[in-house]
């Protein structure tokens, strides 16, 4: 394929995966059409129908396509700036659209079970399961961790106070707050010591 | 006042508190009306103005009444029993129509924000600000937990970690999961022992 024509293709992939995500929050889960997704993308129905079986799938792979993938630094060494940098991604994806998607999603579970199934299996799990899980776990795979520590209760620690303080303050935390939902809560759960004993 | 005075009077005050979350779940924050909740509860808008100066004082009142104050066993000999309990409380309370009233309230802070934050100043914070809070602080203030691990992050994990569990699950976390938040998040938080260290 030529530049130019991968270029148009990304293009038209970007085009799509945000007229889903509009589609989602004018018309709801329920309602989305490919008939609608078509025409807020400027694209044929029938291109559609041969990549994607349903409105669904495509929103699917517009969450996937945006959803972070947290990092871990080389050297083993800055576990602390790590996980501060992990909870740092979910900051930042909370303030793009699909974050509002997935928060529909979440709240319509209960209509469309078997789609926020597919969010968690294909869009979190592909991307590590939880902010944070990513570090922890490769730390703890070169010994500088606590395997049996790493749980899904602790893991989940820095996402649940993160989503916690948006809830109450109506605003995500700034760096400050996170460095300390890492240092109060992550790293005591891990057997790191409290922030008062390190350097 | 007489027994049955009395009485008639509490059956009156639970029928307008089963009416104004009946009326805020029908109609939303912005439409509830005096006249509306009058009519709910059967009751004469003229009693409801003497006691209350709007919609949201009355619904504010049934949010306070219902919400649950954790308690402290005596003996500060079971932190890890009186933490398991506080989190009970919160689950518990999120089975009742106020929580689901509290829900609307946070989802909706953009367009009332002086009813949420009345909500967090006049009902939670009244109560204890978050559920284990008031556990650490009495145990912290008899010197059996260092009063300085006592911030609002740590006394925050648990309910965090509930409300997480309930929006990931689709149902809140049994007695089990409450044991394990404890255990593997607040306990290490508060500088205590890990579970595989106590007996």
């Amino acid at each position: 394929m030529s530049a130019r024509a991968r270029r148009s293709q990304e293009d038209m992939l970007a085009a799509i995966r945000a007229a889903v995500l509009a589609e989602l929050s004018e018309v709801g889960i329920g309602r989305m059409s490919m008939a609608g997704i078509a025409q807020r993308s400027g694209t044929a129905r029938t291109s559609l129908h041969r990549r994607w079986s349903s409105p669904t799938e495509i929103l699917l792979e517009a969450l996937e396509h945006s959803y972070p993938q947290e990092t871990v630094s080389p050297g083993l060494d800055d576990l602390r700036g790590d996980l501060i940098r992990a909870l740092g991604f979910l900051v930042e994806w909370l303030a793009t659209p699909t974050a509002r998607a997935v928060e529909s999603i979440v709240v319509e579970r209960g209509r469309h079970p078997e789609l926020a199934r597919a969010l968690y299996e294909r869009v979190f799990d592909q991307k590590g399961g939880r902010f944070t899980r990513t570090v922890l776990v490769h730390y703890a795979e070169h010994g500088h961790l606590d395997p049996a520590r790493i749980t899904d209760v602790v893991t989940d620690i820095g996402e649940a106070l993160v989503l916690k303080h948006l809830a109450d303050a109506g605003s995500p935390p700034d760096e400050a707050m996170l460095a300390r939902i890492v240092d109060e809560a992550v790293l005591p759960a891990v057997g790191h010591p409290p922030a008062g004993n390190r350097s």
